[in-house]
């Protein structure tokens, strides 16, 4: 198996996700190959001599401020599109960045499309939960407005995340909301709860808050991709007040997101992990990991079958 | 200056309701009286000959599981009513209740009405930051779904409560989005974001995220109330997690919901607080003294002032 891993990506690159890989390369199992692309930096060359790294040599950098949609014409050499393009012609089984998230989106979209069926492809995101279980909440906000059959196809989405790659027997799945009773909410809640109280596909246990993000009353959280941004951004900013005041325990711990290395995209015909963008060596070395656990999931087939018309 | 007090509202009504009271006469400014609505428990009719304390009795109760918009009419009776009827006629100056939220927020809408040219009435919540600045977010639950001209009126009721109730001269308005930059965000935000940068009303200052919601970056976060609410629970959840690690500093302990009493109704004809369900005899007697507070701010007649059509 060969996972692209992206030397440009990221606020520190390429030296820190260099220092991610030479970690990484040391845990991987035997089986695995890394393919980097990018640009060789001096005096690192020593890595590239490593049995299990490739490298794939690329003249242009994504920029974490280039426009995402115009990426794939103005940069069709970059690390990211050269990457993702390798993904879609299985040259690769999985590529992770820490770039520009928006253009790793928009790649994925148009570049590997869309897998058939799924109307929006998303992006998810692990959370820790108290109960020592790590859930899943979905969208953080690849799609700022949704419409019910896409949180339905969310929940799909999340719940076969969470069998196949989390390993949860029956993934509870919960439709994140502002009181509990099947009545409450914005329209877009009301009728998806409708939608996903009806459905044979997914275990659904009804309506969770804003209380209950990390409580593990469900396993897979649903939610439009504004709402899912703005509270994991409002985690984030949780777990900094705990740093700060070196708050440490074995849940709160499990809020840096070093130790999950990137968020998956799904729906999409192949497997994208998206890392942070001022990513830690460590937190690139768990992206890389995190993207092995996916691609050996055979998380696609499981998605084409859900969703084959 | 006659505050009203709504005896059996809460989850531990009347018996804490009447122990924030009694904290509360004896903190009160001699020119304000409370008047009492529901029924004299037996064994405490000693408070009720305090020179500060009227009665009004009334013989229904507003249960927490009421139907907001049935109460009206199955219980004209109830202290929620019979309050919010003499707010209404000029006899009390403010209401506050720790009772039912749906009822409340109805019975200020059918009762006393929105204030001319106010399209929704929504309800705030003081927020505190990290520089010890106490800001406010709104709507936080009455308006699940909103248009931009609502948001934008938001902005201008959350403007002027921060100036008159919170003294703060020139309130930075930001909205509540999933990027800093103008064409972020749902169709909602972009919307409103145009509207609010052309205001002369108010002083906008663009977009915060999630990340922002303490730092003090604005003095008033506009949003829609699904937004809120999912936030405002995810902060109340956060202080559960610092409080069970008894972690304490000047930050923290403010987001005690009992230092603040309650949270305000704004754009209707009227002073309602709202309570939180559980409140404490501190809670209680806070929220008596932020009615106060929003009462002699004669913030009515500024909200009249700027609806005028």
């Amino acid at each position: 198996m060969k996972i692209g891993v992206d030397l440009m990506g990221g606020d520190y690159a390429p030296d820190v996700v260099l220092q991610g890989i030479q970690l990484a390369v040391n845990e991987i199992p035997e089986h695995i190959s890394l393919v980097l692309y990018g640009s060789i930096p001096s005096g690192t060359q020593a890595i590239f001599n490593h049995k299990s790294i490739e490298w794939v040599e690329s003249p242009e950098v994504v920029g974490m401020t280039d426009h995402p949609t115009r990426v794939l014409a103005t940069k069709p050499k970059s690390s990211l599109v050269m990457g993702i393009t390798d993904m879609k012609n299985g040259r690769i089984d999985g590529f992770c960045s820490a770039g520009n998230t928006g253009a790793l989106l928009v790649a994925g979209m148009y570049i590997v499309n869309a897998i058939p069926g799924v109307i929006r492809p998303c992006i998810a995101s692990l959370v820790p939960e108290i109960n020592g279980a790590t859930g899943l909440i979905l969208d953080i906000g690849a799609n700022a407005d949704c419409k019910p059959d896409v949180l339905y196809q969310f929940a799909i989405l999340g719940s076969l995340y969470a069998q196949k790659v989390l390993n949860i027997n029956k993934p509870r799945v919960a439709l994140l909301n502002i009181g509990e009773e099947e009545e409450k909410g914005n329209l877009l809640a009301q009728a998806s709860y409708r939608l996903l109280k009806e459905s044979h596909e997914i275990h659904f246990t009804g309506n969770v808050e804003g209380r209950d993000l990390f409580t593990g009353k469900a396993d897979v959280i649903v939610c439009d991709g504004f709402t899912g941004n703005v509270v994991l951004k409002q985690a984030e900013a949780m777990y900094t007040l705990f740093k700060k005041r070196e708050v440490h325990d074995d849940f709160l711990d499990r809020f840096n997101y070093e130790l999950y290395g990137g968020t998956p995209v799904l729906g999409i015909n192949g497997n994208i992990i998206i890392g942070h963008g001022n990513s830690s060596p460590l937190a690139i070395k768990n992206m890389i990991k995190h993207t092995i656990e996916v691609a050996d999931s055979n998380l696609q087939q499981h998605f084409k079958n859900a969703f084959k018309p």
